[in-house]
């Protein structure tokens, strides 16, 4: 961690500032120049709040050279991080294929969906009993109907199950979920962040419409620093000023957060584009691009879908995009 | 609302399509053109869900012409809410200056500072017990805790108490509290929100980091669906590529937003801009854009502040912003 | 076109905007709400000003549904565009790569880079002999001197040669140039634009900081209504709000494109991330997206290069990435 | 200025490194982390291109503690920068406001403009004569014809004029302009700042749609390193995803550029909102926030503008805006 002062610091301030880090258990060096002062602390900073230091009056700017998530962090953890879920694993070499529709509806849309996904090579289905919708007048999900009838397609098909959770107190119902999903605008529900590192399941992590990556891994941290190691991260498209698409899908950021944290990372075209007709370009770049698996929206008949249907592909056209992924993974 | 079909779409798939409309309560106005047929739907749109019709193959887009929230706009309610906060009105012509520290951090720091901005012309007090931080690592605030001191402060000037909810199980210790805050993090935590609906407690809901203005009131339309009409709008500052400033503090929604809502509207120039130098042009600013009240970080010792002291007063500086504000306010 | 009329609007009002829409050559269909009238327009839009429109008192909002480019919309011209480049061809299923340095720096440099990138499969030669540069004490390019070695590198290798423009009054200079680029902050200098299309030079246009998609194509549009077809478009990466990457890499707008245009698209990985650690995983998700070529930096010494050295690529570095794109172009 | 240094680096690439920088007249001082080592480079490091630094290999981050901007920067120049316009004075006091309409359309039209601003309180005329427009289908400006109207209406009213260059082969054209306006999509064509920079015409620097404060500043650098000190920026509304403003009105810039620069500061509210009834309450607020001036567009008759038509304000309303603003003036 870096730290400028003002040239206006006296020698008193800056002396006692240093003493202060120092009491932190950090090495301080020093260097003067003829508009500032620098201080480079050296030592674990993580503790360290940058809010408070800038807002010292002798301090211009701080600057965090080693980043602050931990647990995430692979330079202290340079292997891969492999998540089991529900016997399915992800991470390290394993690709996942998680599809299913936006919603929940029916036994029958759902099993049927279950079972095609299957077949056309799906690992793990995905379908959401808890909507989060931007107006109370939409469609809320079917709650715990819809966790019920997601498991009976889990009966019928032996995949594991991906639902998103919208507040703690519904954890008990998860009880015989594979893999939590916490949505884009819960990424900075802190409160739901930390109860969900108290359990030991597998937590999606989706990507908040405006998050930054590095925010994207401390909200992993919460769940980390709570003692729960399960984080699977998810990109699914930032908010932009472009219209043509329903988000600016951020495909370097599987990369770049490859070389920064060993969780692994999936990638969602379906809510990223908006589009069906994106979404098979688009999943061979995100596999191509690194990802360690794919989250797709899949429906019996995406016209009739209760939401989202305008990105959600058929039994036909999920095969196909299936099909070229794995093209994609056979030259990775 | 306005459909627009595909020029691909048949005869057939059009009638029905009108028929399902008709079957909705709504009057149906048909345009065909060369390249697309266009549909014109009059009536309560409210509960039409677009993603669903877009999803339709025929449609090619939809545009909602009445606005998607219902008891926040001002159409079907033209007067100004006034909001009464434990005996502070704000709203139609009301103005409210709610200051105080970003956390409360002790007895002795959160009575001296009530006192001395209730002496400089503040109307309420601020101060946060439960913290929202991007680490965990951070101070968290002072919680339970918390609360019980800012009602002491409270007890010691009289003046109402505003401060920030993070979960909806800890409802119970906001009993006494005047006025309950919803901060950008969990603007679209719609869990929190239906249960601070069914309360009868003012709330301010804060807007989201990259929250269109939209949004913000379909936000608030959850809080108002639920049976709560006492919202409380807030601006401060969204997320950008700028850096200079911590946010982009968006003052044109305060004018948009009095055309559009009857819900009062209040600037937090603090964290918008996260500079302490500029809160006294902002506030002033802020004020004559029409707020209806502001919200400023104030701390007996900003550089000692245990979160956000870049961006906090000391007394003497909040009470030279007042001052300027009340200035603006004269002559309006 | 579709106009919304304010309820407000009396029927002569209405009656008298209608006679000068057809007064215009559009037919229009009128449809009344009870809070709005509704007007769809139908017939050759593209003249309308949506400004003008939206500034009578009368009028409540605009929405075009015909796109307002022309010469660019696949609609008119549904087979793809192929352009020429000196003896290279890039659209329509031919894929071309742009490899070379930021900046032009010495004949060595550009002649054994052109060598290089050659043998590594590369079939165009980049380089910037202009460079626009956002603080006026940054290296601006060699200018004359850089084209003089450009074509020397053209001369020695064969490869056809793309490098940027700043002013159209340095045209005389790019005559034997094959392909003219228009850097992303000159994406609107519309006089450049025009200038350009008054030639039949292949135009390498790139997306601006923050342009949109229509954005794009209005400006394509630009210099083919001065009867230029030669427009290849470039996806560069938009300014968000993250910063571990230079800019976002908006690849779903490579696809999205494909359907709103005829005309080649390119991909730039290596302004997009700005790290050279990206440019392999994001030049196969590019090519994956269904790109119709690359322009990658590549720089016989990075470390020394003379502008945006962190994204530049070695010789063996673009062997690779080279090679990679082509196994991805195998499966397709 | 800050370079971390990877904990890869060997003593001796430091220490070629840290000879290089000496060579550059820096003086460095050296601090070394278990992670990495830090060099504090402290000296003129303007010339110091980050780009380069940062591509070296050794290299993990750079960051700038003084601003690149030397001309412009008000630590250099502390004292306000006053600009003659033609006889109005515009810095350090002296309040401009700048009227009329966006496009020049007929003599009539714009001389009964001037007259009427001129009688509401402005104190220069401004007008579009060349007109950047998305779309080439749209109005372009009278151009010629155009400059010769607002001199006439110059010569009918005494108003100093300010336009748009487009182009700096129209230079000559502008003799007899009074401010030469760069637009925001041009605020980045170095060719034509450095143009501008050559003449001693006040120039007002639009800054750009998405352009950083910083990057506002290192073009009226641009300008200035060519020897024009005649610069006064713009602040006109930047790209953000909100959609009921044309776009977000960034006014924490006016406070914060005034702390970094010495140079006037003007406000747009009718770009910066595409909204007549925004424009009262934002140019207020502009001001209250320490403007230098405002921009403002007014036509005889809104309704009928050729261009930005929704944002134009009638005479009546001008009046209105320019009392309330002078109110606010009475109060600063």
């Amino acid at each position: 961690m870096i730290a400028v002062l003002k040239n206006t610091a006296t020698k008193d301030e800056i002396s006692n500032l240093v003493t202060w880090f120092e009491s932190q258990g950090l090495k301080v060096n020093e260097s003067r120049g003829e508009y500032c002062t620098v201080l480079g602390l050296v030592g674990d900073t993580t503790r360290i709040d940058t809010d408070m230091l800038e807002g010292l009056e002798i301090v211009e700017s701080v600057t965090r050279i080693s980043e602050p998530f931990k647990k995430a962090n692979r330079k202290f953890h340079p292997e891969d991080t492999v998540v089991d879920c529900g016997g399915v694993k992800i991470g390290g070499g394993h690709f996942a294929v998680m599809a299913g529709p936006c919603s929940v509806e029916t036994r029958e849309q759902i099993v049927e969906t279950a079972k095609a996904v299957k077949a056309a090579g799906a690992t793990m289905l995905r379908g959401g009993a808890f909507k989060p919708r931007t107006s109370p007048y939409d469609f809320q999900g079917l709650k715990e109907e819809g966790i019920k009838l997601l498991l009976e397609a889990k009966e019928a098909t032996g995949l594991p199950i991906v639902t998103e959770i919208m507040n703690s107190e519904h954890l008990p119902l998860f009880e015989d979920i594979d893999v939590i999903q916490v949505g884009a605008r819960n990424m900075q529900n802190f409160e739901l962040l930390k109860a969900l590192g108290r359990t030991n399941k597998p937590i999606l992590l989706k990507r908040g419409l405006a998050a930054t990556m590095k925010e994207l891994l401390m909200s992993a941290e919460y769940i980390m620093s709570e003692g729960n190691p399960n984080v699977i991260l998810c990109e699914r498209g930032i908010r932009t000023y472009e219209t043509y698409t329903r988000n600016t899908f951020d495909l370097s950021a599987i990369p770049m957060l490859k070389e920064l944290t060993h969780l692994p990372i999936v990638a969602d075209p379906s809510h990223a584009t908006g589009r069906a007709s994106l979404i098979k370009p688009m999943a061979m770049a995100a596999t191509a691009a690194g990802a360690d698996g794919l989250e797709i929206e899949v429906h019996p008949n995406p016209s009739k879908a209760w939401s989202d249907g305008a990105q959600s592909l058929t039994f036909a056209q999920f095969e196909e995009v299936n099909k070229a992924v794995e093209k994609v993974r056979g030259i990775l």
